[in-house]
Protein backbone atom coordinates (compact mmCIF):
# COMPACT_ATOMS: atom_id res chain seq x y z
CA UNK A 1 0.00 0.00 0.00
CA UNK A 2 0.99 3.20 -0.69
CA UNK A 3 0.11 6.90 1.19
CA UNK A 4 -1.37 9.57 -0.45
CA UNK A 5 -2.49 12.96 -0.30
CA UNK A 6 -5.31 14.34 -2.61
CA UNK A 7 -5.79 17.64 -2.98
CA UNK A 8 -9.55 19.06 -4.28
CA UNK A 9 -10.63 22.75 -5.26
CA UNK A 10 -14.08 23.32 -5.29
CA UNK A 11 -15.14 26.89 -7.28
CA UNK A 12 -16.89 28.77 -4.82
CA UNK A 13 -16.12 27.04 -1.43
CA UNK A 14 -18.00 24.18 -0.08
CA UNK A 15 -19.62 23.29 2.92
CA UNK A 16 -18.32 20.89 5.89
CA UNK A 17 -21.46 18.95 5.60
CA UNK A 18 -21.19 17.84 2.55
CA UNK A 19 -17.61 16.48 3.00
CA UNK A 20 -18.59 14.90 6.08
CA UNK A 21 -21.18 13.35 3.79
CA UNK A 22 -18.80 12.45 0.97
CA UNK A 23 -16.25 11.07 3.46
CA UNK A 24 -19.16 8.70 4.44
CA UNK A 25 -20.17 7.34 0.94
CA UNK A 26 -15.85 6.78 0.65
CA UNK A 27 -16.22 4.80 3.92
CA UNK A 28 -18.83 2.69 2.86
CA UNK A 29 -16.94 2.02 -0.56
CA UNK A 30 -13.75 2.18 -0.05
CA UNK A 31 -13.10 -1.94 1.12
CA UNK A 32 -14.15 -3.30 -2.22
CA UNK A 33 -10.52 -1.34 -3.84
CA UNK A 34 -8.59 -1.94 -0.72
CA UNK A 35 -8.32 2.09 0.26
CA UNK A 36 -8.72 3.54 3.72
CA UNK A 37 -9.48 7.18 3.47
CA UNK A 38 -7.88 7.98 6.97
CA UNK A 39 -8.15 11.32 7.80
CA UNK A 40 -8.71 14.76 5.92
CA UNK A 41 -8.82 18.62 5.91
CA UNK A 42 -11.39 21.42 4.97
CA UNK A 43 -11.29 24.79 4.40
CA UNK A 44 -14.62 25.68 3.40
CA UNK A 45 -14.22 29.37 2.24
CA UNK A 46 -11.30 28.35 -0.34
CA UNK A 47 -13.01 25.32 -1.53
CA UNK A 48 -10.24 23.26 -0.56
CA UNK A 49 -10.03 19.41 0.50
CA UNK A 50 -7.14 17.75 1.57
CA UNK A 51 -7.50 13.50 1.61
CA UNK A 52 -4.98 11.30 3.31
CA UNK A 53 -5.28 7.64 1.88
CA UNK A 54 -4.04 4.27 1.85
CA UNK A 55 -4.26 2.69 -1.27
CA UNK A 56 -2.57 0.14 -3.59
CA UNK A 57 -2.62 3.24 -6.08
CA UNK A 58 -3.96 7.06 -6.96
CA UNK A 59 -6.45 4.86 -9.49
CA UNK A 60 -7.77 2.98 -6.73
CA UNK A 61 -8.09 5.81 -4.29
CA UNK A 62 -9.79 8.02 -7.20
CA UNK A 63 -12.34 5.59 -7.91
CA UNK A 64 -13.64 5.28 -4.94
CA UNK A 65 -14.34 8.80 -4.88
CA UNK A 66 -15.94 8.88 -8.02
CA UNK A 67 -17.90 5.49 -7.31
CA UNK A 68 -18.83 6.72 -4.01
CA UNK A 69 -19.89 10.33 -4.66
CA UNK A 70 -18.21 11.54 -8.50
CA UNK A 71 -15.99 14.22 -6.72
CA UNK A 72 -12.74 12.71 -7.79
CA UNK A 73 -9.39 14.79 -6.80
CA UNK A 74 -7.82 17.57 -8.66
CA UNK A 75 -4.36 16.76 -7.27
CA UNK A 76 -3.26 13.39 -6.09
CA UNK A 77 0.57 12.75 -4.88
CA UNK A 78 2.23 9.85 -2.87
CA UNK A 79 3.92 11.36 0.15
CA UNK A 80 5.79 10.09 2.90
CA UNK A 81 4.74 11.14 6.27
CA UNK A 82 6.95 12.64 9.20
CA UNK A 83 6.47 14.28 12.39
CA UNK B 1 -5.01 28.76 17.81
CA UNK B 2 -5.97 27.58 14.14
CA UNK B 3 -5.12 24.56 12.44
CA UNK B 4 -3.38 25.13 8.64
CA UNK B 5 -2.47 23.35 5.81
CA UNK B 6 0.33 24.93 3.68
CA UNK B 7 1.60 23.21 0.62
CA UNK B 8 5.02 24.05 -0.99
CA UNK B 9 6.09 23.48 -4.57
CA UNK B 10 9.45 22.84 -5.04
CA UNK B 11 10.55 23.15 -8.93
CA UNK B 12 12.27 19.88 -9.90
CA UNK B 13 11.69 17.85 -6.61
CA UNK B 14 12.79 17.89 -2.97
CA UNK B 15 14.84 15.51 -1.12
CA UNK B 16 13.16 13.76 2.20
CA UNK B 17 16.39 14.95 4.50
CA UNK B 18 16.32 18.16 3.14
CA UNK B 19 12.97 18.48 4.44
CA UNK B 20 13.96 16.68 6.96
CA UNK B 21 16.77 19.62 8.54
CA UNK B 22 14.01 22.64 7.38
CA UNK B 23 11.74 21.01 9.89
CA UNK B 24 13.90 20.64 12.40
CA UNK B 25 15.11 24.15 12.13
CA UNK B 26 11.54 25.22 12.31
CA UNK B 27 10.83 23.24 16.12
CA UNK B 28 13.59 24.99 16.86
CA UNK B 29 12.43 28.88 15.86
CA UNK B 30 8.69 27.59 16.54
CA UNK B 31 8.04 28.69 20.44
CA UNK B 32 8.55 32.14 20.14
CA UNK B 33 6.21 32.39 17.56
CA UNK B 34 3.54 30.35 19.63
CA UNK B 35 3.51 28.22 16.28
CA UNK B 36 3.77 24.04 16.36
CA UNK B 37 4.44 22.42 13.30
CA UNK B 38 2.93 19.07 13.89
CA UNK B 39 3.57 16.57 10.98
CA UNK B 40 4.17 16.91 7.14
CA UNK B 41 4.05 15.12 3.63
CA UNK B 42 6.43 14.70 1.27
CA UNK B 43 6.37 13.48 -2.76
CA UNK B 44 10.38 14.59 -3.22
CA UNK B 45 9.53 13.92 -6.67
CA UNK B 46 6.83 16.65 -7.30
CA UNK B 47 8.75 18.72 -5.00
CA UNK B 48 5.36 18.47 -2.61
CA UNK B 49 5.44 19.26 0.73
CA UNK B 50 2.16 19.42 2.81
CA UNK B 51 2.55 21.36 6.64
CA UNK B 52 -0.06 21.00 9.21
CA UNK B 53 0.51 23.37 11.71
CA UNK B 54 -1.09 24.87 14.60
CA UNK B 55 -0.63 28.96 14.71
CA UNK B 56 -2.11 32.04 16.19
CA UNK B 57 -2.50 33.10 12.58
CA UNK B 58 -0.89 32.49 9.43
CA UNK B 59 1.43 35.09 9.24
CA UNK B 60 3.41 33.52 12.48
CA UNK B 61 3.55 30.03 10.86
CA UNK B 62 5.15 31.70 7.14
CA UNK B 63 7.46 33.73 9.87
CA UNK B 64 8.63 30.44 11.57
CA UNK B 65 9.34 28.92 7.91
CA UNK B 66 11.36 32.24 6.86
CA UNK B 67 13.35 32.81 9.95
CA UNK B 68 13.98 29.33 10.00
CA UNK B 69 14.97 28.35 6.41
CA UNK B 70 13.32 30.54 4.51
CA UNK B 71 10.75 27.82 2.92
CA UNK B 72 7.82 29.81 3.31
CA UNK B 73 4.66 28.11 1.69
CA UNK B 74 3.33 28.70 -1.88
CA UNK B 75 -0.13 28.19 -0.22
CA UNK B 76 -1.61 28.18 3.56
CA UNK B 77 -5.24 27.41 4.17
CA UNK B 78 -6.82 27.32 8.14
CA UNK B 79 -8.72 23.88 7.95
CA UNK B 80 -10.96 21.72 10.15
CA UNK B 81 -9.72 17.54 10.68
CA UNK B 82 -12.28 15.21 10.72
CA UNK B 83 -11.38 11.27 10.04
Amino acid sequence: MTLFMDVHTIEGGVAEADVAGAHQADLATQSAHGVNYIRYWVDEQAGKIFCLVEAPDADAANTVHREAHGLVADEIYPVHEHS
